[in-house]
């Protein structure tokens, strides 16, 4: 059997012999969290922040990534001086259950030595994925996170670190995210999965013993959702009708020819993605965000979610963010004052779409640095004074 | 070899031994164009209504549709009474240049007896597909169409008579279109062809042969486009996130098992279009609309395409599409003002997405009856009066 391209890595993780039981009901007999940590926890153990990371993300958030080469994924926010100062917090991020880069997840064998899960994996949820976090963080012996961060699907984590374990969270920041997935969400994943499973090397989520990966569908599920996460601004300003190489008239564009510069940039993402990530993978964390819906946890009402919670929040977006827009960051900030919790809400100007949280935006570093100062020392966390 | 599955209807349609020289240099060496018409030509064949269908639909305006049973695709606005009242107008639409429904295209032999053209169909321009319907319109004998109407990739067609034949089009009605086809576009159509080309029984474009068509290629083409014709607002009322079938709790989703409603609708929309509709001929059309650029024709100067017109324009767009958004159709209207032209623009209130102009919309039935009687009368047109 060909092993998959991830598997030599020795990702640092934690194994859990007495599993995870599921939202499903399904018991997952072992439980693998693969995370990395940066910084150092301090005595009280009490400088812990939990950066829980988006779909496609992982744990590599403050180094270069040991598969692709590429330099840390959220290195506007993480690291020596940024708003999570690697030098003042302990940080922490882990794969999520489901993931491909060492968590428990389709990639993963059930049992040492056996077959990988593939589709046989359970269904999963975003709150089996925070309890998997929980295990890990119990595992360093860290009663309260200081903070946990994330956008995006990460952002979905963080409200159900929350709701799940409000004692157990000081602050919480959701960016660019929502209390649930919307139609428009969902279809867009549909279309990204029916493509992985139309694709023959699919095999019924049975590609491992083949050799072969359904390549081409998770390219193509890969390329729907990247128009997702930028703007319209954002394509027309960095492509427009620009064509790809020697610039010929448009009339002499053949079928196969030349192409305009956005194709090629989409095919571009297409084809990297899909040599560090699992189909299987994909499946099952688009099935956990698609299902994502904090109200209906709590009989439809989203300040029950909160109701008594001491966890001061810190709600995010984008103006330009058509995916996860402003209007769903201000409804649950204004839910978590109907439940009299400690919220903030802030509104970046951005034409940057939906991946503005990764890229290089002074106002969410200055939003964010702001934030966790005020906290820390509400916090009573020494060492970490301006 | 087997038949595609169109290719037993009989579609009227006009034969022009003389071919069409197409925008990019070539000659297609014979021109059909399939057509239908509905209402009689007047003595002083000077109430003629082109219709110009989007890029899915066809000639089928006004009737059941022979392939798909379906009713009338524009039955909200052509028919007795109707604004395109077929009691009074004489009303023409054409399968374009590159469609799938008997006009010359890669479904259709290069010459009698052979081959259809495939993927070697010679790249075509949305002036290309005006051309023939103008050759169309003078078999006819018709020196000058009353009116012009189309939306989508119609409403470009309509742009382009106007632009093209400036004499031949007494009123000209783009709806919810564009001067050009923006980067975000491209890029939704860019993942549609990936979906097709990456398809194995897509087979480099010669599927004819094999008798398997890339159908799970092309249905997940037509559901990603499917998602950008509708409103978010329109998707959340249709479908929420109701789940499909027993209701059972989100927990109990297996990655396989029950849907969303929203997914079993695209999945719905996907396998009834690829009934319908080739391969090729979608990426043939898809890469015209690309293409387009109005202004790009006329040396980057929009207003140009339309100096000195006495074409009466009326450009509709609807508030929901993002798509085609309004400002796209407000800054074709400020063109044709700088033109000095006799121009119109109405937005209309809507929150069904660029569908909408397919759909029941009372203001687009008022405004489009408004605007043609109005044209009717300076054009003299007898037997039209209210």
């Amino acid at each position: 059997m060909d092993q998959p391209e991830q598997g030599p890595i020795a990702h640092q993780s934690a194994v859990f012999t007495d599993g995870l039981t599921l939202d499903c009901g399904q018991h997952l007999p072992l439980l693998t969290v693969a995370y990395r940590t940066y910084g150092a926890l301090n005595a009280a153990r009490s400088n812990a922040v939990l950066i829980c990371h988006a779909l496609t993300g992982d744990q590599y958030v403050g180094e270069i990534h040991p598969l692709t080469g590429k330099g840390p994924w959220w290195d506007q926010v993480v690291g020596p001086g940024l708003p999570v100062d690697t030098e003042r917090y302990f940080v922490i991020c882990a794969n999520v259950l489901g993931g491909c880069m060492g968590s428990t997840g389709p990639l993963e064998p059930r049992a040492p030595g056996e077959e990988p899960w593939g589709t046989d994996f359970p269904p999963i949820t975003i709150r089996d994925m925070v309890r998997a976090q929980k295990k890990l963080i119990d595992s360093f012996g860290i009663s309260r996170l200081f903070a946990v961060i994330g956008g995006s699907m990460g952002g979905m984590q963080v409200l159900e670190w929350a709701a799940t374990y409000p004692e157990h969270v000081f602050a919480a920041v959701p960016i660019a995210a929502a209390s649930y997935h919307s139609a428009q969400n969902i279809a867009f994943h549909e279309v990204g999965r029916q493509a992985i499973i139309s694709d023959p090397h699919f095999a019924g989520g049975k590609y491992y013993a083949t050799g072969e990966k359904p390549e081409r569908g998770l390219a193509v599920a890969r390329m729907v959702a990247h128009i997702t996460y930028l703007s319209e601004e954002a394509l027309s300003r960095k492509f427009g009708r620009k064509l790809q190489g020697s610039q010929p008239t448009p009339h002499a564009l053949a079928l196969f020819g030349d192409m305009f510069e956005v194709e090629s940039y989409l095919q571009h993402q297409g084809s990297t993605f899909v040599r560090r990530f699992d189909a299987n993978s994909y499946l099952a964390i688009t099935r956990a965000m698609d299902n994502f819906d904090l109200a209906s946890e709590h009989d439809g009402d989203l300040p029950r979610a909160f109701r008594g919670t001491r966890t001061r929040f810190l709600f995010v977006s984008f103006s330009s963010d058509w995916l996860f827009p402003t209007r769903e960051s201000r409804a649950m900030a204004r839910a978590l004052n109907r439940a009299a919790a400690n919220v903030s809400f802030v509104e970046i100007e951005s034409d940057k779409g939906h991946d503005a949280f990764l890229l290089d935006e002074p106002d969410l570093r200055r939003v964010l640095g702001g934030f966790l100062q005020g906290c820390a020392l509400h916090a009573g966390l020494e060492n970490v004074a301006a």
